[in-house]
C-alpha cells in the first residue's frame, strides 16, 4: 500500500505543471497519503531535495506559469548507476512510488527507473511540443498555442500595415503539432513542419496567389526543427521580391498563465495518477482520450511516435 | 450534386462561429461549389437576406468574436409554414443544400427543414453552454471558459485583498459544463450546477473548512439555471458570516477573439460540413469525438441529453 | 531623523497597490530604514496586526493584482480616540512615520492623524475611481480602464452579432472619469457620468441617428453613481425600440495584473514618499504632475475636488 | 479656410494610428470639412493613392492595431523635388491641409513639405520608441510597454522553473524609454540603454547580490540600440556562470489592439489636428504635456533631443 508519494517535473517547462502538481497533492492529502516535492527533477532527487507538501503547499499555484518545483535536465540520471541511487533514495526516504511531469525523455526516464529498480512510477505528458504518443494533448499545449496565436496576430497588425511576409518560428524540434495548429489559428499562407520536405516553389506560388487577390499581408510558421527561419525569408525575398522579417518566439511560448484547458486537463491527469498508484497501478502515462484520462503503459507510449494528421496539414492549405 | 450551399449562424452567438463560416466558404470556394451566406439566421432566410460570399469576403474574419452573418431567433421559422416557405426560398434561389452553425434549438430547426421539405442539411454545433449531446466541444465553450477564467482570477485578487466571498453567476440554463469547469480551473471553493441539488449545508462546511485551514478568498461558481446568485449569496453570508458579493458574468462570456482551440475546432467542422456535402451526406451533425471529427445524425444528437461528468465534479470538490 | 517606517493600504483595492507596497519597501531598504507592513489597513493598525518587512518579503508581487497587506474599511479609525489609539501603537512600536496608499478617505484618515497626534504621514493615491483631485492619476486607474475597454469590446462582438443594444455600468460613485476615458477608448454612443443631468431625449437622438447610418451595435457607458443601468435601458428600449442588454462590470474592474502604467506610477509613488519622510516632509500626498512626481499637501488636496474634463465629453460626442 | 484635409501615416506603424486617423476624419466630417486617406505614407502620396474618407469609413477601426492607411518609408520625399511634387500634387487634389501621423523622420518631412511649399501640416507623434522630444509620449508607446511586460512575464516563469537568466532584447534605436519602463515594470535585475555605457562589472555585482539573497531567475532588459543581447548574455554567462538565454521581442512590440491609454491619446490628438487647423494653426505638432494636448512648432520639437529621465534609471536599481 502506497504511503508516500514523491512528485517532481522534469525536462523544459510547460504551464499546467503547477495545476499537475496541485492536484496530485491534493488528491493524495484527501486521501491520507503523503506527498514529497522534488525539486529540480531527477537532479534534485539525486541531492535530496525533498520538500513535504500538503493541502496549503499548492495553494494559488494553479494559475501560475512554469513548476514551483522547479525544472532541469539531469545526465547522471541517464545512467543506470545514476538510477539506481535514486531508487535507493526513494527507499530511504520512505517514498513508495513517484509521479514524474515531463516530456519524452523524462517518462523514459521513469520507466527505466521502474524497470530497474521496481520504483512504480506514474508518468503525465507535460511538454508544449505535443510530441508525445497515445494522447490527444499535453499539459501546456493549448496555452502555447493561445500564446502564439495572440504574438501572431499582432505581426499580421504591423505586416498588414507595411504589406510584408513574417516568417515566424515556433516550437517543434521533431514535431510539427505547434507550427500546424498555430498557423490555422491565424491562418497562415504556409506551414512548415519537420514530418514534411519544405516545398519552396509550392509556398512562393501559394503566396504569390494570395498577393493577386489582394491580401496584403504574408504569415509563414516554422516549425524550429523543421528550417531555418532564415533560410525561409531568403527564398520568399528571393522569389516573389516580398519584404520580409522573423520573429522568432522563442521561450515566450513555455511560459504564462495556463489556460482553462490546460488547468483542468494537468488537474484531471494529477488526480488520476494518485488513484491509479492506489489501485496498485504502476508504469503508465496519464493520457487524454477522446474526453477521457486513460493510463496507457509507459512502455506503449515510448514505442510508438506521435503522428503529425496530414488531412490537418491539407485542410490548412485550402483555408488559408 | 451540391452546386450552391448557403450559411447561416442562429440563435445566441458564440466565438468561433465566425471561422466556421470562413471554413465552409474556403472550402467551397476550392471545390467550385458557390456559398450563400444568410443573414440574421432562419429570420434573414425567410427574408432573403442573401449575400453571395467567396474566397475575400471571409478573410480577417477568423479573429473576431461574434458573427459577421449576425444572428437572431425566428418565431415564424418554428411554423411549418414557415419552414415550407423557407425551403421555397432556398429552391428558387438555387440553393441546394444548408449548413447550420448554432445550438439545440438551431439544430433541431435544421432537422425539420430536411426532414418536412427534403433540404440536404448540416448542422455545426456552437454554443457556449456545451449542452449539445454527442460531441465532446461545441465551437465557442473553450473560449468562454477561459474568459471567465480570466475574469473570476480578476475577482481573487480582491476577493484575497478584502477576504470576502465572490458567488460568480457563470452561462449554462440547462447544463452546469461551464461552471463546472472554470470552477474546476479557478479552483472554486463551490461549484452549483443545474444537474444537481444545492446542499448548502454542505457547501457552508467546507467553505468554514477551508477558511480554518487558512483561506482568504471564496469563490463560488453557479450556472445560472441552477440557483440565484443573491440566495446563494444570502446562504454564505447568513450560515458563515462571510462578507459576500456578487458577479454576473453575463454577455461578456459570448464574445472575444476565439481561442486557438475554437479556431481549429470550428475550421475542422467547417470543412467537414462541406465535404459531406459534397459525398452526399445530410442530415447530420458534425461532431467531435476523440479529436476527430465526426458526422452524427442529428436525430441521435436531438434524441440525447449531454451528461454532465459527476466524476469531475467530485475531483473539482477534492481539489479546492 | 526617520528609523522605522509603516506601510498600509486602506479602502477599495487597486491593482499596483503592490507595486507602491514593494518600492516604499525597497526604497526604504536601502536607506537602512526599517519597514513595518501593517495589515488590514487602519483596523489592522488598532490590532497591531504588524509585520516586518524587507527586500525578499516583497518578491514576486509587483504583478499581482490586489494587496499583500488587505485592506479594510474601519469604524473606528474615524474616531479622535482611534486615531489616538493608532498613534499610541505607531509609537509603542517605534514606527516614525506611516505610508498610507488608498482613496480620498482613506487619506483623510491619515491627515487627520498627522494633524492631531503629530505622526508624520504620506499618502498615495490609491483607487480605480480617479476621484482624489491634484493628480493626474491614481495608482489602480489605468488597469480598470484597460479591463473596462477589453471587457466592452467583448460586448460589442455579440452586440453586433444580435443588433442589440448594451447599456454598461462601470466604477465611479462621484466620479465620470472611467466611464469618460473608457467609454471614449471603445466608442460608445452614450457616455452618462454623475457630474452632468442624464438627457434621455439626445442620447436617444444620437443612437437613432448612428442606428440610420448603419451601425449594427449600440454601447452606452454608465458610472454606476450616475443613473441606474435598468433606468437607461428601459429608456433606450421605450425611445427606440432597441433591444437591450444590461452588463454591471462590477469587481473584475477592482483586479487583475497592473499595467505598466500602474507599476511605473506606484513604484515612483513609493519610492517618492520614502524619499519625502527622509527629507523631513509630511503631510503631503504624492501626486502624478505632468510626469512628474511632486509632493501636494494633503489638505490642499482634500479641499479640492477633482473635476470631470468637460472638453472631453464634448470631444467623446463628436467622435462616436 | 480650410476645407479639405489630407490624413497619412508614415515610418514604422505603432498601435493606436487608427485611433487618430478615425478622430482627425470624424471631427472634420463634424465640421463639414472633407477628408482625403492618404495610403502608404509619402509614398502614396506621391502616387496620389488618394481615398475619400467619411464618418462610416473609419467604423470599428480604433480598436485595431497597425494603420487601416497603411505606411511606409519613401526616399522620393527626402528629396526637394519629391516634395514640390507632393505639394503640387495636394494642391491640384484640393488638399489644403495636411496630417502626417509619424516618428521624427516623418515629421520632419511634413515640416520641410510645409516649410519649401507652404502647405499647413500637423504633425502627431506616432512611434513605440517615445524618442520625440517635447511631448510627455508618443502613440503607441503605452500599448509597446504592456506587450513587453506581458511577453517578460511569461519568461519569469519559465526562467524561475530552470533558474535561468533571460537577455530581452526590446524597442529602442536611440532612445532607452521602452527599455527603462518596460524594465521597472517587470523589475528587471539590469536595464540597459542607449544614452549610457554598459558596465558590465556594476550589471553582474548586482545579479551576483540578488542570487545570493535568494532569486532564482533574472530579467536583463536591453534597448536594441544600446548591445547585442548576444554580447550581454555572453558577459552574464561568463562572469557569473549564470545560465543565459536571449528572446528578441522584435515586431511582435508594434501590433495589438491599442491600450485605453493609446486610444484616448491617439483620439484627443487626432482631435486637436482638425481643431488647430481650423484656427489657422500649422507647422505644429500635437504634444501630451501635463495631461493637457497642447500645439509645439515642429520646429522647436525636432531641434530638442528627447532626454531619458536619470532618476527613473536609478531608481529602476534601488527597486530591482
Amino acid at each position: 500500500m502506497i504511503k508516500k508519494i514523491g512528485v517532481l517535473t522534469s525536462g523544459g517547462d510547460s504551464p499546467g505543471m503547477n495545476a499537475a502538481i496541485r492536484a496530485t497533492v491534493r488528491t493524495a492529502y484527501t486521501d491520507e497519503i503523503a506527498v514529497v516535492g522534488i525539486r529540480r527533477g531527477y537532479s534534485g532527487l539525486l541531492d535530496e531535495e525533498f520538500i513535504d507538501m500538503d493541502y496549503s503547499s499548492v495553494g494559488g499555484i494553479m494559475e501560475k506559469g512554469g513548476t514551483v518545483l522547479r525544472s532541469s535536465r539531469c545526465e547522471e540520471f541517464r545512467t543506470e548507476e545514476g538510477r539506481t541511487k535514486a531508487a535507493d533514495l526513494l527507499r530511504s526516504n520512505g517514498i513508495d512510488a513517484l509521479v514524474v511531469i515531463g516530456g519524452e525523455g523524462s517518462l523514459n526516464g521513469a520507466k527505466l527507473l521502474m524497470d530497474e529498480n521496481g520504483i512504480p512510477v506514474i508518468g503525465l505528458p507535460g511538454t508544449i511540443d505535443n510530441d508525445i504518443a497515445m494522447t490527444d494533448m499535453c499539459i501546456g499545449v493549448d496555452t502555447c498555442l493561445n500564446t502564439c496565436v495572440e504574438t501572431i496576430q499582432k505581426l499580421k497588425d504591423t505586416a498588414s500595415s507595411h504589406e510584408r511576409a513574417f516568417v515566424v518560428e515556433v516550437m517543434g524540434r521533431n514535431s510539427g503539432y505547434v507550427a500546424l495548429a498555430s498557423g490555422m489559428a491565424v491562418g497562415a499562407e504556409a506551414i512548415i513542419v519537420p514530418e514534411l520536405p519544405v516545398d519552396y516553389e509550392a509556398i512562393a506560388e501559394k503566396i504569390w496567389n494570395e498577393r493577386k487577390r489582394g491580401k496584403i499581408n504574408c504569415i509563414i510558421v516554422v516549425a524550429e526543427g523543421a528550417a531555418s527561419a532564415y533560410t525561409v525569408a531568403r527564398h520568399v525575398e528571393h522569389r516573389i521580391g516580398y519584404e520580409t522579417r522573423i520573429t522568432i518566439l522563442g521561450h515566450i511560448q513555455r511560459g504564462g498563465s495556463p489556460t482553462a484547458f490546460d488547468r483542468v486537463l494537468a488537474s484531471r491527469m494529477g488526480y488520476a495518477s494518485v488513484k491509479a498508484l492506489e489501485e496498485g497501478k504502476a508504469g503508465m502515462m496519464m493520457s487524454l482520450n477522446g474526453g477521457k484520462i486513460k493510463g496507457i503503459p509507459l512502455e506503449e507510449v515510448l514505442s510508438h511516435k506521435k503522428e503529425l494528421d496530414m488531412e490537418l496539414m491539407e485542410m490548412a492549405k485550402i483555408l488559408s
